[in-house]
């Protein structure tokens, strides 16, 4: 498998988003153009993208919705399940557990940890909260694929530190925070109020004496 | 107001959202280096990022918290209130008008919209879910600083449109679609499908054969 810019991916995922789509409506082929406009990318975009990792389409018919839609899942990893853990169990964590798309994408919540006395103990989606303390012991007794961070941000990098330590190579950070882990680490980011401050600054920018 | 990178504007966000915790727990100043941590930056990448917007430290001292805090509200134009219209008031968007950092950020949620007959009428987070329809016939009337998007795909693009033509300079994107706007419209993503499946692409190239 070779490696592709993180932009490459994000249209992959895009384009699978639409496929889906296309399947549940019963389409058999699409274009590269319907594609594009889904990904936000030139129709010779989506063919370069699509070929660099082998040819799925066929000139003036498109491409085959089924086959497209599996090699996009075989690419993007799609095709085994995660096991998931989630440390903090907070307003946020709670929500996260409970996301029917984890699940349905392969992505199994398998524990819960906080390090709040009055959580732990609880219960979030049908799963224990544990106490963040046995952290280290249970990854030792059973990996974990992917650690959603879901606490203060003021605690999330000595819990990626712990993480990291433990064994966890991917990362899934809600805390606004930018995370400092080794290069064999990923680290994806969900972050709303960045978001919202990206577009306040833009409209505060255009207009500042509003 | 000098134009400047979103990277940028994300560090700055991330400072600020740290300089909060400080003010809340009290503290006057903050070193270069502790804001460097939290924004995934070195410390002369800080004192550079808020140079660039004026001289807020003093040496051997560090930053005022309560100054800097003030400026950063400034620069990210947090210093006024923001209408904000929300169109697709299923579950994504029930959640989002109930987000109290929405409110807390200056951010007000004042209508939301929907397509579907089964849901206009009803209410949601104490608003009234209006007909998409009425949408540009709304906005004529008075305008909406920021447009939240958390329709299907398939609708967002339209709506995107819609919006656009009716003076929405800034559209928040729940929706797994990139959207083509004009360059005055910004547009800020959330999605954690995708950054789901970055994490599932790394996983799985660094171990296909898991």
């Amino acid at each position: 498998l070779r490696d592709v810019a993180s932009s490459t991916v994000r249209r992959l995922s895009l384009y699978l988003q639409f496929l889906h789509e296309c399947e549940a409506r019963g389409l058999a082929t699409v274009s590269s153009g319907a594609l594009a406009e889904r990904g936000g990318a030139s129709p010779a975009q989506v063919r370069k993208d699509l070929s660099f990792f082998g040819s799925f389409g066929r000139r003036g018919v498109g491409y085959s919705v089924p086959l497209l839609a599996g090699r996009l899942r075989e690419i993007l990893g799609l095709v085994r399940r995660y096991r998931v853990i989630l440390v903090g169990a907070g307003r946020v964590g709670a929500a996260l557990a409970a996301y029917p798309g984890f699940r349905q994408r392969g992505f199994d919540v398998v524990a819960v940890y906080d390090a709040d006395p009055a959580r732990i103990g609880g219960a979030v989606d049908g799963l224990l909260v544990r106490s963040h303390e046995r952290l280290e012991a249970d990854l030792a007794a059973e990996r974990a694929d992917i650690a959603v961070i879901a606490t203060p941000a003021g605690a999330a990098q000595g819990v990626a530190d712990r993480l990291v330590k433990a064994g966890v190579r991917a990362l899934l950070n809600f805390a606004p925070v930018t995370l400092a882990v080794p290069p064999a680490v990923t680290v994806s980011d969900v972050n709303m109020a960045l978001e919202l401050e990206a577009l306040s600054y833009a409209l505060h920018r255009a207009s500042p004496q509003r």
